[in-house]
């Protein structure tokens, strides 16, 4: 067995789909018993992935022959998408006895994550009902939605003896970890013990006398990401989470956390490109219209005035039409050189890389990389505008002026727009770039349509 | 203590100011002394936190009192990029005689970190070179490189009670966590004992029956993003790390992991505007020009060609000036729409939410989508063209039909760019943008200006 374990199913698409092909098969022929054994054998996360490449069909039939348990297990570790599309299919007396089996924060994600109609008859039915409403009570995106309520407690005033009689007698299911957090009566947290401290003691020693009481600890209302920054910042395989009485609710996990910085990272990318948090790539048309819409009109506006502006030197362009091939290349480039300062910037404040001492010399330092990258580029862009209007001096001129002077700005803009948006409370990683990119294309226009009108109209420039 | 301890000093920038001042102020009055003792109170973490926000002089000071030991903790706290400014000021003979006392994996970071000339120097002073060299041969962004080699392994033929009693003799100072992993007598990884059953075996049993055996487990060379995946996957706290031959070697604790994600995350972020993994803020702006200009470079020849596409319709663009104000709104659009598109279907990808099954609903979705987001756009624009013409039908019709192309066209290289990619071998996240907007932009300019000229040159056009 042991070979096999050193890759995930999903890491190898060869045996992922030879599986799923054999699993097919088998219930294609009716041979349900062995099929519901052929998967068990695997972990839980590889029958979720397992499933979730069978064919619909198939994989109803198989789904209804598997035990509450072990659709529980499955649904411990489906990802949210593939999850509602399991629990979709499932009646509301079926899924109210399945969701007892699951982790109480998994539950609560399950249904709050159903059809408005399906919520209370769900939640009627559910034995553990009490639990996973005080969770959904909490806010979204809170370390309290991500803690596992599966943990134990030990009271600091029993003794190392007591302690360990106390671990034998409920025998934790806690498979590959193991913390002694200690309480009051009250189930207050009052510390943590060391397993270095607990086997070494004497066993009539107190767990308060051996204890850290200096707990690093997390507020179940703690936002997501701070809590997940805070076991990076600490290097804690968990945190406990306490409620705002103190008492100890439930444990924050590493692994749990690394969910949380991957469901982050989509949430960032999808802000960026006006997408909200819900959307899917399998939303249905009028619903990715609805969210996906605003984004793309503030876009539109936009656009709208860098026309206006270019159409302001329409008597220009008509003089010099060899203009309009340039303005892509100077507003789009002003946007390439400009969205690596504002990528090195914003990733620097992000990871605390930046401080406010720093910001000085970073903005001094990418103006003068955009003065000598802008050189470099105004030239051979000058070159290029010499060839393509056999040899006009103008051109080549206003061209290499537009696009030093646009790279330039973009650099200063790339590293001061992130430090302007942090300041006054905006994501510097989500602003950012519709910000510079639009004043690329300003500026951009501008200073070549800008430069170009004033050289035309000279005296003695034609 | 405990409230304290709620939140850490990067969350609480006003303390952390606050504590910088007075811990600077006592180096000032030259009272080493305390100052010391001010900092040791806090966690590592935020010793490193501490240190990094002083000044450089009161730094260096207070630096100098530290023993080695404080000095290595802090180290094994500190980022990439702070903890190189911070090696950079030690000497050769100090650096080796600390990183004694810092983790293996992060010792060789430093060391490969270190300047050419500095390697070889501090490598034959270290007392632990050996172990050091051996992580140093493993591949970059391997799980290797970010293993603990600070674990306790059970022989699987001991009892209980001798394991115990190892245990007891050893002491792990492994703090919050606790994996009893068997090996056998040349060290080769065997098994697991969960918790449970160590707890509630009677002493006389034998590790090898209460042990696990088909244990999930990274080989040292496996690419550190696969080992991140795996370890999500499974939802584990740890995995095992064994070499070619099966010995166990170290662990992968998913903190660890947190910290693989947010250097993935940033060379992701970096890739996509052609900055390489090793570029900074900081870096001096000879490094920074060879660093950056090679993807700028590309952009730019990219940009040439647009230029070379639009100055094909000189003559079009003379008789129709107008038609210029146009061009940077329908290719930018366009690429504002395919990138909403596009970013759906890398995250998709990535995440494993769409499969081979879903790749042509998820086409022809994001295809209906662009086509009816295109007619809106496209008539929005066509209302503005009208206005900014008087009333011309020409351009407005133009307008229309290239928006409308334009993001029907985007959505659809969108959805099928990264697709295409993923089938190459090419990471979809990071050549998507590009090959996009550069999609995007010439069938912009080809649609807008070729129809134009269609139109111009028709007979019975004028």
């Amino acid at each position: 067995m042991a070979p096999a374990a050193s890759r995930s199913l999903a890491e190898n698409e060869e045996l992922l789909d030879r599986l799923t092909q054999e699993l097919t098969d088998l219930v294609d022929d009716g041979k349900l018993e062995l099929a519901a054994g052929a998967l068990v054998v695997h972990h839980p996360a590889d029958r979720a992935e397992l499933l979730e490449c069978m064919p619909d069909a198939a994989r109803d039939t198989l789904l209804s022959h598997l035990g509450d348990e072990d659709l529980a297990e499955i649904l411990d570790f489906l990802d949210e998408e593939p999850r509602a599309r399991f629990v979709s299919r499932l009646d509301d007396a079926t899924l109210a006895r399945i969701l007892v089996f699951v982790d109480d924060q998994v539950g609560a994600d399950i249904v709050e994550e159903l059809p408005d109609e399906r919520v209370n008859p769900v939640l009627s039915q559910l034995a553990n009902r009490e639990e996973v409403s005080e969770l959904l009570s909490l806010p979204d995106d809170s370390a309290g939605r991500w803690m596992s309520t599966d943990f134990l407690a030990l009271r600091a005033e029993w003794t190392v003896e007591e302690a360990f009689a106390h671990l034998r007698r409920e025998r934790p299911d806690t498979g590959d970890h193991f913390y002694l957090y200690t309480v009051d009566n009250e189930d207050r947290l009052l510390g943590v013990v060391s397993i270095r401290n607990f086997i070494t003691a004497q066993p009539e020693a107190r767990l308060a006398d051996i204890m850290v009481t200096d707990v690093i600890r997390l507020d179940q209302k703690t936002d997501q990401e701070q809590a997940a920054e805070r076991i990076r910042h600490y290097g804690l395989l968990a945190l406990p989470v306490v409620d705002e009485q103190g008492h100890l609710v439930g444990l924050l996990r590493a692994d749990e956390v690394l969910n949380v910085q991957v469901e982050e990272a989509t949430e960032d990318m999808y802000l960026q490109v006006g997408l909200g948090a819900d959307v899917s790539p399998f939303s249905p048309i009028l619903e990715a219209l609805k969210v996906r819409v605003p984004w793309l009109m503030m876009n539109l506006v936009i656009g709208f005035f860098s026309a206006w502006i270019v159409s302001r030197f329409s008597k220009t362009l008509g003089e010099f039409t060899l203009l309009a091939a340039f303005m892509p290349i100077i507003a789009g480039h002003g946007g390439n050189a400009g969205s690596q300062t504002s990528t090195l910037v914003v990733r620097g404040l992000a990871l605390n890389e930046i401080g406010k001492r720093d910001i000085s010399p970073v903005v001094r330092k990418e103006f003068s990389f955009g003065l000598a990258y802008g050189l470099l580029a105004g030239t051979l862009t000058a070159v290029l505008a010499h060839y393509m209007s056999n040899g006009d001096v103008r051109l080549s001129g206003i061209v290499f002026l537009a696009m030093c002077g646009n790279v330039m700005l973009a650099t200063l803009g790339g590293s001061m727009i992130p430090v302007l948006l942090k300041r006054v409370g905006v994501d510097p990683a989500l602003a950012s770039t519709v910000w510079l990119t639009t004043l690329t294309d300003w500026i951009g226009f501008l200073l070549l349509l800008g430069l170009a009108a004033l050289w035309l109209e000279a005296p003695g420039s034609r």
